[in-house]
């Protein structure tokens, strides 16, 4: 093996779904992970999928066990906490890959106002790189701390990114309209999570001031800054639904063109095409006939895939954009080993190219 | 009973839970259901919700047979066959309630683009009343001849209308993102409803171009009339999700108004207890508090109420309107049923007052 | 109104339907409903699909209060302490109709075989009537204290009462199967409820001694008695499993017959029309043609209707017994209405001839 | 690539998935894949999951072709077909994997009751190897013909073998009551696999006279013989239920034991530690804690892996059963290319380790 890795807090979904992929990697050596509460526990007694695969037992956290154990640290503590532990374990020399949303956001300002609390350690927002490796892959591969993107701000990025990048939407009028599974709340039951409650719901939990709006506007102002439009203010509303499922994200994005700019189908093709065509695991997805003509989550599942496609809309200057991840992987975990690939110079697609199964 | 009434095609689920919901029906006699395909078959053989319930046959259809039995008949068939039915139907001196959407459009060129064929006997569009309850009870009252609402089409209009009746926001940009139940798509089984495909999925699978489109622009386009408004040109961007479920439809309306406006949610508030306040089926879900804070499906499905509620962005000048109702009852049998007490000048609840049950 | 009716402890699932249902039955005043943790709030607060149906407000739970308030109680707190409660009830003149589990058990050394502890008041055991309406109609019509059958319990019996009444099977080795949604385990949540992990499982949750197998076995005991036969031990296997759906339990019973006995269809069927053809809410479904066949939850879901059917197999000996039915209606809270029917010599189905819908 | 292989009638769910699997397996090159109705389309047309994965297209099928391009295939046409197509390809030399009935039974009487037809080659019935690895391991190495189990009777051999092989039950009256998910009816849709009718339902379709049986009580019957008891006759009810799922079998097998055995827990855990422990995707569950004390399909979807447990019943001299495996994987596909494994002698498990997610 080439590496030591540990995940801190791995009994949640987000480390736990680290740790199913790092145990196929076969150039780590994943032999930390912690967990407060289950001290002594065998993973598999969380995660039972891996009984008989996996013999890791959860063990207590220290920074002194994690230096002397690994080379690279996935932190999947809640924010808030995060930031609180970041500074240690770079001190000790450990690279960083926080699933949390502490490092996101670059605005000290920003963050605050979305978060409703001071960052203790604002200093670092400027040096941590945010995890969405088809964006940022050159400031992973240099840095020592990354800070996974937020899973339903992934799927709205990449449904995005194209078009804005070739300057194509309106940015001041953005709408992502997200469908996201129970997952995506994370291990922490309560009324809400009940089944009986849960199931059969398609529940509009949060309409507006969606933390994630932060990472998309951001993310959305670089890459207008990247082709010289940085005076464009960026404005995006982001719904969020609650829908039936346990996996899998889908955003719909409704954008709006000028009328002066001429939109067809083979531009935004176009964007697509040149935005995504060397990228391992973004699929354009848009077929003229079959069932599967736009992305759907279903079909992503279990995967590191995102799924991208669009349709024109002639009646009234819109495109709708549709993109599907898996909020634990794509949206998560597998990203957060495909930046540890980049920072460890590893093919990118190492340990992540596991298929989905149809019919899911 | 006051009155003998007939369901043509009653065996699709359009159909069917009209026959459900006129069986219980105090003031009617259900004495004529037919059915192609199932002449001299119990309807509980295809509805076995009913067995011990309902002994009605289904019978063949002749326009004979209609004239003799019932006074109104509601009409069941597929769009393009209604067109051929209603007028010897009403020649015969019926009532016709349509459920398809043959009588939907006033005008013939929309009708045509939307549908992609002439109509058989265009002049009948403009005496046909939309069946949206809420919206044209007067015209209801005194017509022979009603095209109830689409389903999808109802679920828009009724979380907008209030917003568009008092001139609230900008209509050229309207965007509703709505989310359905496979019952949706009716009986017809084939590929894309195979439950090893069609379960656990987030299909997109009409983004543009969707039929209600043309009717939810025709009926927003009227309230802008009644307010004297006519010359603003309605756009809706009207795209539809078949999600994981049977039943109901959300639809998640996201509208813009101008900076100038000074909207509030005191404002939206009177808006829509002003448009819903004697409604009996319209509630207005807006708590601060709960799992159950915005309408969901889950709570209406099996009932004829229509749940609406708002949530206002002051990030961008944005309204987001939910809207949910179950497609088969609020958005197509139950509407149909509210029509028919407004013609007898029955009270208009009469029959459709049972309840959901919790948790469904 | 004919008389006044409480529900204490109305929150929870067991105590919210048998609100819902009350509030529509045409013979009670419901004026009285309690929790101790919503006191002051709607109802509809918890059970959303009441909002401008109910104005019921939860009260603090007082036997003074339900004296002066109500002639029957129904009481749907936790068993163990509904024991401590029904004695008080009882003592101010209070007809009792209790849904827990406390007084079904007939035998006390059998009840603390099953509940691990002493009754608190053992003597009422013997006077307290199992709530079964088709097997104690009248026991129930005469008694002050009903004893609701478990819903599991219930699905078991009604599927197997006919053939035990008739002597046709072997009672030493009675295998129920039994499937059941998750609002069987009520509204308190917790790891196992938590939507991603209850969700897409069916878990095999209670092989071997289920509490409801004591009330199974004293029903059967009781039939046996009934036909001279009671010598002859029961002995029932029931294994319980959560599968994936909220509502409904299907439980397949698996029963042999002796070779002597030459069981033919005829038989049984003359065994189950004979048991149940007066029976307003047993309908017997044997099909041998269509999709519903057999017994299925999907159709009885929302209803008091209790499905049942059978199969001989000839390979065997065995006769396989289905039977569907809402676990919180038929299973409890219709039960518990039809319980108070028969006490107030109301016709018995007043109020519960609600029918499912379909699809659900 | 040791060995070229081919996948004949590829589309369907048996195929597609055995196309997944060799796609990814290390040691063979799948370069043959066949359908008649979509000649020169993409594998990925109809498995979307295997977008930007798999560049195969389907072919059309000619024993030519297929000789010329492989050394194994995969046949995965429907029963009845499978009879006719097996003699030509062992004619000119592949080794043949049937995934259909076909070949399962070895006793032509049996075939024809189950099957209700003529067996066109029972000649062959003799010479098959009934593909359940962990039973027929020595016989698979040498045979060119394996009939790979079906997914159902897997479920039920693979509960219930060691406790037939250690002698401990009775096998007269053995019942199997299996759950199991849509996908184990294929891709051919009908009224009965429409979403609306299919969802939300646990629909018991073949309570008696499964064709499952056969396979089941002939594997029975060889354990029996293989410990001396041959002239015990083996009596199976197998029952199967459609549950509300995708995948996923969870058979619950109730078997009972003479009183004079004396069965304790210590017993049943040997005999299955012995038959399975040196099995890599048998895995025993039985916890004293935690959510998934016995298996559940849930955990094992997706994979190659099958979960036993068990549960005594001191009460009634009862055992109770559970097994879970993936009807497409561990019940067909999988086990299918673990028979490869084993006739080529590669490392058993190639290919076949990869884990499932959770939650799923």
């Amino acid at each position: 093996m080439d590496i030591n890795v540990g995940v801190i807090a791995a009994s949640g979904y987000a480390g736990g779904e680290t740790v199913r992929i790092l145990s196929f990697h076969p150039r780590v050596n994943l032999n930390y992970i912690t967990s407060r509460k289950l001290i002594a526990k065998y993973f598999h007694f969380v995660y039972p999928n891996l009984r008989n695969i996996s013999n890791l037992k959860f063990e207590e956290y220290s920074v002194e066990e994690a230096k002397k154990k690994c080379d690279i640290v996935f932190l999947a503590v809640p924010h808030g906490i995060s930031q609180k532990m970041v500074p240690e374990l770079l001190e000790v020399g450990l690279k960083v890959i926080d699933l949390s949303a502490d490092f996101r956001i670059k605005n000290e300002r920003i963050y605050q106002k979305y978060y409703k609390k001071k960052h203790v350690i604002p200093e670092l927002l400027k040096t941590a790189v945010y995890g969405l490796p088809e964006l940022h892959r050159n400031e992973i591969k240099s840095t020592n701390l990354v800070a996974v993107a937020g899973c339903q701000a992934s799927s709205a990025i990449y449904g995005l990114y194209p078009l804005i990048k070739e300057g194509l939407i309106q940015v001041s009028n953005i709408i992502v309209d997200s469908k996201t599974g129970s997952s995506g709340a994370g291990t922490i039951f309560n009324e809400s999570s009940h089944h009986p409650i849960r199931a059969n719901s398609i529940r509009p939990y949060k309409m507006t001031e969606h933390r994630h709006t932060a990472e998309i506007e951001q993310e959305f102002s670089l890459i207008l800054k990247s082709i010289g439009q940085e005076n464009k203010e960026v404005k995006v509303g982001f719904s969020a639904h609650a829908v039936n499922l346990v996996r899998g994200i889908l955003s719909t994005s409704h954008v709006f063109f000028d009328e002066s700019m001429e939109i067809n189908e083979r531009i935004l093709f176009k964007a697509y095409r040149t935005a995504y065509k060397n990228e391992p695991f973004m699929r354009l997805i848009i077929q003229k006939t079959g069932i599967f003509r736009l992305p759907d989550p279903k079909i992503i599942i279990g995967t590191n895939y995102c799924d991208v496609g669009f349709k024109l809309d002639n009646h009234m200057n819109r495109i709708v954009v549709l993109c599907a991840l898996d909020n634990l992987i794509k949206g998560t975990a597998g990203n957060a080993v495909q930046c540890m690939n980049i920072m460890c110079d590893f093919p990118e697609t190492t340990g992540l190219e596991f298929p989905g199964y149809f019919p899911s």
